[in-house]
């Protein structure tokens, strides 16, 4: 008979919830604006609703066995809580893998959502295959997951994994997280943007208007067309990249970095920078031995990710341990 | 019975080597300077004699189970190999396990100079019952020795824990390992030298001479007598240490970070400036969770994490692996 979990991956702006079957198929999926104003009920209410449309037709034979949720989050994976969401802060402190339970009469297990995409990209993605793995997601910030010897490295509470608060430039813009020069600031949606305000004086050819907004693919249309500050900006961005990459091939001696997220679409124009920066700064033999690869899974890295921890003990154990508790 | 391990930590200035029992305390101990000049045969048979000459007094009731050896150097340990040693380029490349287990007839375990500072402090000193640990060893250069979930990171080709190669200043010092800027640049007693001599002309009321050198414990002597040079390059070193370790808190969320070398004797001089950047520039909840400590054992670091592997599992893991290959 054949496996089946029931994966959801909340961001910021969409919710996708897919069932998925143990060779990573992706049987149903939704996506929903994420509902963030109306307080938790109606957030747990919505979310239910969406989980059981998407069971509800399947064909008989097949049994969902877990619901798995990508969160945006520190957790306390053990007891199902959410700890502390910064973008979605209607969640913090709540007990959801048993709100939900009771809601949708299936095991809930919870992982951090770039840990989420880390485990999809190692499970069936371009990582697979290796045990020791980074995955860097380029957004509206700058998300990270790490995999070592094929377990997902959290830290004492949780909180390992931030991959964009690694300072490269101690007095850089300031950061969201109260820091300076983050990886985020040059990696990002909002840092191209204010990388791009502060570069705009040097190139006064470019036809980029003064104020673009943040859109990145906008830029990257300019740099397409040859705009000089477009591809200065995305030049920028591949030696932050480098430079934070170098420091944890280093630090952590990884097979493969995995780059994935929206801005990743402007491979071509910051991967030649990357790889340059990262063999200048790193040892030999590690910068050498890591491949740096385009992430294969998209917007499903997530829900596939948290499926396979349906399938996998670690999800099983963690079920185990918040029932207990 | 008592059980008995015998360890040696080689370093690039002395060659420690002890009897140390399943408690951790010290039998015999020797300690001589690392023979450099004379080739790799020379070598062997020093250590050799001095592994003999160290057992050979033991109670008769007490018996050595195995041979330990730390080494500064990227190792192939299921095969017993160093495979480069930069600061003892004449031991790249060789079989040393089999080499000295033909001469001392016991069974050889090799361990990174870093990681075995990192077990021993875990084992038996200022981070003993945390899981996830991080050792900083301050001295001619910056080492880095990182325990996760109770076991050391060693990545794929054994690299890892570098943490004197994390950038912090990308346009800074050069460094020896072919990048800039890295922490070891600013924390290391090389680094203090030259950032003493960049800082200088703006303490013209400085006592320092112009060229003090590298010994670091003059300049502490200077600092504590209040010299405003030898102070801001202290402040300039917690500065640069807080930054990384405020990187390495988000990145593995550790309980414990633990600093060692020779120093580590100046940590009044830069141990505030250190905790107030690094709760400046890390995310809140890892950085009250971590405990910044001065190491415990000192030299012994090294020679008590290497016997630990005689006792353990993994010690003897290895021993298999090369035996069998």
């Amino acid at each position: 008979m054949n496996r089946l979990a029931l994966a959801a991956d909340l961001g910021g702006t969409n919710l996708r919830i897919a069932v998925i079957d143990e060779a990573g198929s992706i049987l149903n999926r939704r996506r929903i604006e994420t509902p963030h104003e109306s307080g938790t009920k109606n957030f747990l209410d919505k979310l239910s609703d969406l989980a059981l449309h998407c069971t509800k037709d399947l064909p008989s034979e097949l049994s969902v066995e877990g619901f798995a949720l990508a969160v945006p989050a520190v957790l306390n994976i053990g007891k199902g809580r959410i700890i502390e969401s910064p973008n979605l802060p209607f969640l913090n402190g709540l007990d959801i893998s048993k709100e939900l339970q009771a809601r949708i009469g299936l095991p809930v297990v919870l992982e951090n959502d770039a840990t989420a995409a880390a485990i999809g990209e190692n499970w069936l993605g371009s990582s697979r295959g290796a045990l020791n793995s980074i995955c860097i997601t380029l957004g509206t910030g700058v998300g990270g997951g790490i995999i070592l010897e094929g377990k997902p490295l959290r830290g004492i509470d949780g909180t390992a994994g931030e991959v964009g608060h690694i300072c490269i430039e101690p007095d850089g813009f300031a950061c969201g997280c109260g820091s300076r020069g983050c990886l985020e600031q040059y990696a990002s949606a909002t840092g191209l943007a204010k990388v791009l305000s502060q570069m705009s004086h040097d190139f006064p050819d470019s036809d980029i208007p003064e104020h673009i907004g943040i859109d990145p693919k906008e830029l990257f249309d300019h740099a397409v067309n040859g705009d000089r500050l477009a591809l200065a900006v995305f030049e920028r961005m591949g030696f932050a990249l480098g430079l934070s990459i170098a420091g944890l091939v280093n630090l952590l001696n990884p097979e493969v970095v995995v780059i994935g997220g929206g801005l990743s679409a402007s491979w071509d124009l910051f991967i030649g920078r990357l790889r340059s920066t990262m063999h200048e700064r790193a040892f030999r033999r590690p910068a050498e031995r890591v491949k740096i690869v385009r992430a294969e899974l998209g917007d499903d890295a997530g829900v596939i990710g948290a499926a396979s921890l349906i399938f996998s003990a670690e999800g099983k154990a963690a079920q185990a341990t918040w029932k207990d508790s």
